[in-house]
């Protein structure tokens, strides 16, 4: 038997980290203690678990003295500064911001895909992006049974990715031009960026800040982290990543070449069906796709539109929708932690 | 000097006839007489045109009499009945329908992709689907100096593709949500088929019916019609359709592959930033890129975000909007009207 963890969650107010004690209760995660963490300024909350308040502290170094498992999606300056005074003090962290995501010591992980990482972990793991989680979670078992050799990728995101400030910006914008009423975008696409735009009755194709190559980091990060998580740095990857006015649920519009010829839909549809953490939502005849709004607090990676390119007979066209608050971030860290129990990875 | 022309305006009470309207006065088109035609329904409804009202009349076979050009935005069927009636008096159609588009005796034109086959036209000359038009505008300009050799495209489309009561049913849902009251999907997707579901903070990728090889009528409208526009039968394109929660205008994240070797972005953004109907926006140091949001009332193609695929010498990925309205439909319809009278091709 597993004897009860203490565990932290670090940013415990935002988005993510709600949906991470959610997450932890609906698994019946072996919480012996729970520690809530925050900044000073929401420091004092109370939160419920399990039926029992818990009031959150402000995170210190000191915070994580006991802690076994820390969960963290606070922003990525904060995991600089706290992942390793938590792991000094012997806690395994789970860092869900993109701090430690391409450090050569940090096992990037998706444990559908790669959980046998988790072994040569240094104390640190970390979950990868949001829009990258759910785009590998779909595409392993076809590299597994059909080998991989090109992803190519537009997405459709949602606000939540950006934060709770940014779902209220999307929603009080809307209800203004529903209204004829005047208003001023503040948050997105990027809060630290110079300039804002209309999320509401839009599409913005620009998510985080752009680097000096033409694409946004998050562009990058989907394409430098799927070819870490699948061991694959020569995969030729490229990714269009676009804001949508979508309040949860990202979608993808995927086109791969696979190395195997001869594949039917067929094929491929049987694979996906039977894959760990994939729900495909494929008939055409009766309409059944997937949607964000029908992922919204569902933990599955949902597949369909399934097509086989009308001039390669390698290249598969897909959409691949998942909520990006759960597989995406709090259901992708807490799997990682079930992962470690299970791997006997936590002392 | 252009003489006077009696032009006929069929649909001229939808969503896309109120823009050719507008568009023939915007642009002075020579108009001696305007023939307003409709449903029986909405005969009888009164229009502006240059300060005077115009009676919308009931569209009969007889209406054509001594009309010189009839541009056609009433849906397929009123096109397969009454455009061959309207050539039988003299007229030259300009039709906005799928009806005609892949008939081999009809030329598919967007004049700055292939005005010259305006002269083989035998009374009829089809206007492409809203999202092709866009995208063939801005490739044109490369396939010229550059060559084309592949099109991948993931639609990001507006509900008044739909009509207006796709841009109703979009408002009203939104006002539901927002206030959290009960809604019933019931245009969205497609009109005619089964299952309608919510597009308010939603993402539907489905756009018009589904065929038999799994993609959409829509898909399959982009791939055939890019394909004879550019009388390019060899070319390999695929596309993804999907409906998104924005009113008028349609974006596109486009893949391309180019025959020429060592073409750099610079180079693509000086032949685009000339090239005839396109407008140039991309300078992501100062966040500009096109969004559907600025582009709408705008005849011109907006191009962004052009950037060189990471693996491939000569790939590029590049964002594409254009009002659907306007450039996807009235415009270029009112565009082939100019380009028939620039060629004498109007008796």
């Amino acid at each position: 038997m597993t004897r009860e963890l203490h565990v932290a969650v670090v940013g415990a107010t935002g988005a993510v980290g709600q949906q991470m004690i959610k997450t932890l209760q609906e698994r019946n995660f072996p919480v012996g203690k729970l520690t809530l963490l925050s900044s000073a300024r929401s420091a004092g909350k109370k939160v419920l678990f399990n039926g029992e308040e818990v009031v959150v502290q402000e995170a210190t170094p000191d915070s994580f003295e006991g802690v076994d498992i820390a969960l963290f999606s606070a922003g990525g300056s904060i995991s600089k500064a706290l992942a390793p005074e938590a792991v000094k003090r012997g806690a395994i962290v789970v860092d869900n911001t993109s701090a430690y995501r391409m450090d050569e010591n940090v096992p990037l992980v998706v444990p559908e895909v790669n959980e046998d990482a988790l072994h040569a972990h240094n104390g640190i793991i970390a979950n990868p992006n949001c829009s990258t989680i759910q785009m590998v979670a779909a595409l392993q078992p076809l590299r597994e049974t059909y080998g991989l050799s090109k992803v190519l990728v537009s997405t459709y995101q949602a606000v939540s990715g950006a934060g709770a400030a940014a779902i209220n910006e999307l929603k009080e914008q809307a209800k203004a031009i529903l209204e004829e009423k005047e208003f001023t975008p503040e948050i997105l696409p990027v809060g630290g960026d110079k300039k804002h735009y209309q999320i509401a009755f839009n599409a913005i194709p620009q998510i985080d800040k752009f680097q000096d190559n033409g694409f946004t980091f998050e562009e990058m990060k989907m394409i430098n982290e799927t070819k870490k998580i699948m061991s694959m740095p020569e995969l030729p990857v490229a990714a269009t990543c676009v804001r949508l006015p979508v309040v949860t649920g990202h979608s993808e519009s995927v086109y791969i070449e696979i190395e195997k010829d001869g594949v039917t839909v067929a094929d491929v549809k049987n694979l996906l069906a039977d894959a760990p953490g994939i729900v495909l939502q494929d008939d055409p005849e009766n309409q059944v796709y997937p949607m964000p709004a029908d992922c919204v607090g569902k933990r599955d990676v949902f597949v369909g539109r399934i097509r086989k390119d009308l001039d390669r007979d390698n290249g598969f066209h897909m959409w691949i929708v998942s909520d990006n608050l759960l597989k995406g971030a709090a259901w992708n860290s807490v799997q990682i932690a079930e992962s470690l129990i299970k791997l006997s990875l936590v002392k």
